[in-house]
């Protein structure tokens, strides 16, 4: 049999690119440094053959998966350390500093652990995550941000250190989500023994989805109910040991394990969890906002604003890695469409690449231009996000700030971006995966990894439909204040431009108000609705909110679009200026089509509210082609300057040397059912069968 | 703790409903027997504790997965003959007839047996399917409609009874799909020895996909090119033994093993296979229509409608079976919703049902409705189907018949539908899912093996903007018919009909006739675009047509929803007439939600066609959601109707009693990962690292 060559239509499409793909991966990872940084670490973990799976998971059990990522993810801390040594001495050095404290954690290096868990470096050895993550996510920021000082003493040195600790945060239960006033776990604090004691009622009470919860955590921080001599004191945090230190046995009255497998993340080993009578010792609540005192007074919390952030800060970091999993998912389709050939154009020439077919370019290059802009709207959110908890940290030490104002709608931008980003990913991970036929579908192409985790990031730390009900409940006030002609927040002003759309020279500007426009009658049409059921329909106001739902729903999505489409347009016109010209021109077309794509995606919505032409329509259309066509040529640059590691894309369709064919076969050959000529099963059931008396 | 009681919630449901389920079920199956035969069959088989599955599938790995669902095959088809002998033998004595022989297979039989391995039988007991399917559908289809009578007598029976024959299918390559006359596979005939000689030239023409191919089946119908003293005479099958009889070993020369893991159909055991000059009887190339005489002469084949006739029976078929998946998600995430309490409405009242939020209604409602209407469209075109068939088959005995004209507009009907019906279903499989929330993640919730078997049928057997495009083919070639004045197919004629839309006081009329405009104008717009590209932009035919292909993915989208919109509404006259008032009515809220979804869901296309006012679109709006309203009461009772057993459904959120949260817990601990308290890793692994080294 021949061999297939190395793809030389990868080779073709690189050479006659426009722009440099390395000019665009430096832009893209924010310097040259930082992407020289990030290969460097790259190369440290990848070229370790220790991290090379003998087998593809796809192929592993449940419990073989769970096993192989908890070995493979001590490897990888370990791994890690070293790494963050390294650096540090050699920062020391660098700045002739004495030697410090090498095991201390701050923020920063949390952040940055966490960035190395849910990025790319972490989904590439661990493509359906893995059972140590919540550790560093969860359980030490909520040890940072809400345990007092004796607390983080006692626990946050040890945790850090994984010595004799590992920790996930248990708030959502079996029956109870999003509504968390509803959760059943309670804690009730027994005065004489300064103890509190912690049951889970009924079944439906049981803690259920906590990430390594199943078999590896040993410590949990439980959100329960507090009561104090039977009085209600809302929920609050308790550090609960749930395994012994040195056994690991399940301490006495806990009942924990593993809630099996899901759709995707299947190394992430959720668990359920339940107490009976488990006793803890009353500094084991954490205290440093909510008290509770050894007599049993209680101490409200003084401080709710940075618990508040928490929930905003996760929110903010899920826009940014549901937008590396889409355009992982596009990298893969790009190099496969450029590799793949199929369906003759002209009738007599040879099956062209899929890539030069316009309905292919149609499904790949818009999904792409959307995973750069939602990049540029995830890095304007954090750049908020930090803004804001200066000012609320300031204001806290007496600087005067507009922090709790900010914070709102910091809040509501990151419900509705989170809502809005993430269902374009599951959605646009979808259609990659699609644009790769049959083999899109194989578990070694990768989509379902891929997607898996961006359908996890859907409905967890906030549920899609609750959130964007809560993005519309703060336009409904803003509606309001808008008309009582009150000051707007800044990414809301547009409710007040009253002017109707008029069409002139500048597409995208048209474009843009056109979809401010339908959002703020959307917003409009949906508060009216509401106050109509309400004054006509004789309904209360909980009651013609549920009645307006779809509306509200309605009216929060087009408020995400436009803020996206707005922050991509406005940032496009500062990074002309700091790249070269031909990098320049192919983000302004990204923009541009991301811009065009969410109009046409929303036409309804458009159409509905606005008067546009059918010769303006076409206009749009022509455009929108006439950018396909333009971004062709670049497509593979741009994905290869996105810069994922084979092993980040973990796609037998998406590497950048595009040996398709290759890779698929190797990988079928490798799966365990084919070491051998005949299955066992042939003996014992089909040659019975053979046997011509069925 | 606390035990939770049998769902009193979907009791209310139940009891508040207006409509009888039964009635529902009667109508739904097609009458009272019909009703009771699928009854005894489901019976027959879930009694049987044979088929209970030790451990779920979910948790096995993939080399399990195919060795479950192999040995449980092998069961469920010697009890499935075990059924039919009753069968036959209580007809028999019914009819006074004298003894038959039982293993004479016809078309019906053939027929019944693939309804029953891809129908809910087959998916209740192997819900990611199993390896032999294929022999029963395309191996024997295609020994019934392509060999001679010779081969046939040979063959047939032997395969039937299973007897030392397991035949798959093999078309698809590794590097070619869609564009069959791609294909490499070749058979090279040698007169001197009277046999074809079948080789796999290269890496990319490996046969890849055929299910049951990597270690089930022995015998294939391979699909190669023929060459008679290295003349190519196009595409022929062949049969080819692969596997011995006995030894079950690869035979010499071939090349054969499975593909590997998937995002669903785990259980079909896809596989590749190549020849090395593996030579074969000249009577194993199959005979019906083309020839190769013992001398090397070709004959052309005279026949070839028919051949066109089994690809639209596939595509028939797959309507159906998609509508099947979206109507099990249906009722899981019916009767969860009814389950699942979540989320205030009113402040102080505890939480309601989830299905009592409008907006789970606007996710779940909507999509009961497409399945119902699809079913529709899926046994009209089965009719249509069947008087095509008979008209060419009459024709070919001599008959007049206007069957061909009508095989090109069935032709292009199966394809429309064919991806417009698996695209919705896939979305609303998805929808319904994420409408669980979190549990709807879980794989016990069944919803991964429903949308990996849907997402398979939306590429094969015409992938799915291949199938568009050659809808839209037809439809350029019909738009060109009616302008030129000449007879139209008659569901094409509503493109002739040039009258705008005037809103008159039926809605769904309005509706419908929006959606026929819309589609005309795109029709439109497609076949001006492409001309304008060829003449003013001076592109052949085919580029332009290449250049036109979103506009014509446009056309013909909108022309599959026309189809299906009047299609349901037609019916709905009909089906009034033969069941109660109360199901009447629901059967008419069901359509009339159908419809306005459809246009809601294409409402950008319909508002850029069609000039339909504010009040108008808040007239739409307001029905929409008074048929969500209406049909809210009813929901349990319908899709208790579809009488799916819990079985088919397989899910822990879907059962009839609601017992989501036990049936969830039970299948957690069932989880082999949880047999252990401490899981071996925790030694090897875990303790080192909680030394507190790292």
């Amino acid at each position: 049999m021949e061999k297939w060559s190395d793809c030389i239509d990868l080779r073709r499409e690189r050479e006659a690119a426009t722009i440099a793909s390395e000019d665009f991966a430096v832009w893209w990872a924010g310097g040259r440094a930082e992407l020289e940084e990030r290969r460097a670490l790259d190369r440290f973990f990848f070229d370790d053959p220790e991290f090379d799976d003998a087998v593809h998971p796809s192929c592993m059990s449940y419990k073989e998966r769970y096993e192989h990522a908890l070995a493979k993810g001590t490897k990888f801390l370990a791994k890690l350390r070293q790494w963050q040594r390294t650096r540090l001495n050699q920062e020391k050095e660098h700045q002739h500093q004495g030697p410090e404290d090498e095991e201390t954690m701050d923020i920063k290096a949390l952040h940055n652990y966490r960035q190395l868990l849910s990025g790319p470096l972490g989904t590439a050895l661990f493509q359906q995550s893995f059972p140590l993550r919540l550790h560093f996510s969860m359980f030490l920021s909520t040890l940072l941000n809400q345990g007092n000082e004796e607390q983080q003493r006692l626990w946050l040195g040890r945790a850090w250190r994984l010595d004799g600790i590992i920790g996930t945060y248990a708030q959502t239960e079996l029956g109870h989500g999003s509504y968390v006033r509803g959760l059943e776990t309670r804690a009730d604090y027994d005065v004489e023994r300064e103890e509190f004691v912690l049951n889970t009622p009924t079944l439906t009470g049981y803690k259920w989805w906590p990430g390594g919860l199943g078999h590896t955590a040993n410590v949990v921080v439980v959100l329960a109910q507090l009561y104090i001599r039977g009085q209600h004191h809302g929920l609050q945090q308790f550090l609960v040991r749930i395994r012994d230190e040195q056994t690991h046995q399940p301490m006495p009255g806990i009942d924990v394990g593993d809630i099996g497998p899901k759709l995707g993340a299947n190394g992430v080993n959720n668990g359920f969890l339940a107490f009976r009578n488990v006793r803890i010792p009353r500094n084991q609540m954490l205290m440093q906002h909510a008290q509770v005192l050894a007599d049993g007074r209680f101490v409200k919390a003084s401080q709710p604003l940075l618990v508040y952030g928490t929930m905003v800060f996760v929110r903010v970091m899920i826009v940014r890695d549901v937008m590396f999993g889409l355009l992982q998912a596009a990298t893969i389709a790009t190099r496969y469409a450029a590799v793949r050939r199929q369906s003759p154009i002209e009738p007599n020439a040879p099956e062209p690449q899929i890539l030069n077919h316009l309905t292919q370019q149609a499904k790949i290059l818009p999904e792409i231009a959307r995973g750069v802009c939602y990049r540029l709207a995830a890095n304007d959110l954090w750049s908020f996000y930090q803004r804001t908890m200066q000012q609320i940290t300031e204001k806290g030490k007496g600087t005067p700030g507009g922090g709790e104002g900010q914070l709102a709608e910091l809040h509501a931008l990151s419900c509705c971006l989170k809502s809005v980003c993430t269902q374009d990913a599951v959605d646009g991970i979808d259609v990659l995966r699609k644009s790769c036929g049959g083999h899109g579908y194989m578990a070694s192409a990768n989509f379902d990894s891929i997607h898996g985790l961006a359908c996890a990031a859907f409905t967890y730390e906030g549920e899609h439909t609750v959130l964007l009900l809560q993005t519309a409940r703060f336009l409904m006030r803003q509606y309001a204040n808008a008309n009582a002609k009150k000051e707007l927040p800044a990414s809301i002003c547009y409710l007040r431009n009253a002017a109707q759309l008029s069409w002139g020279s500048d597409l995208l500007e048209n474009v843009a108000r056109a979809l401010e426009i339908s959002a703020t009658e959307q917003v409009r049409e949906a508060w009216q609705w509401q106050l109509e059921q309400r004054t006509r329909g004789g309904h209360t106001e909980e009651q013609a909110t549920n009645l307006a739902g779809r509306r509200l729903i309605a009216a929060a999505t087009l408020h995400g679009h436009v803020q996206l489409v707005r922050n991509s347009m406005r940032q496009m016109l500062e990074l002309k200026r700091c790249v070269n010209p031909q990098l320049g021109e192919v983000l302004q077309q990204l923009v541009e089509l991301f811009v065009l794509d969410t109009c046409l995606r929303q036409l309804g919505a458009v159409l509905k509210w606005n008067s546009i032409g059918a010769e303006q329509l076409q206009q749009l259309e022509q455009r929108y082609e006439q950018l396909l066509a333009a971004l062709r040529s670049n497509a593979v640059a741009i994905v290869d300057g996105f810069d994922f590691d084979d092993r980040v894309l973990g796609s037998t369709l998406g590497c950048h040397d595009g040996r398709v064919y290759e890779r698929l076969m190797e990988e079928a050959r490798r799966n365990p059912l084919n070491q051998e000529p005949v299955n066992a099963t042939y003996q014992t059931h089909l040659k019975p069968l053979l046997k011509g008396k069925l």
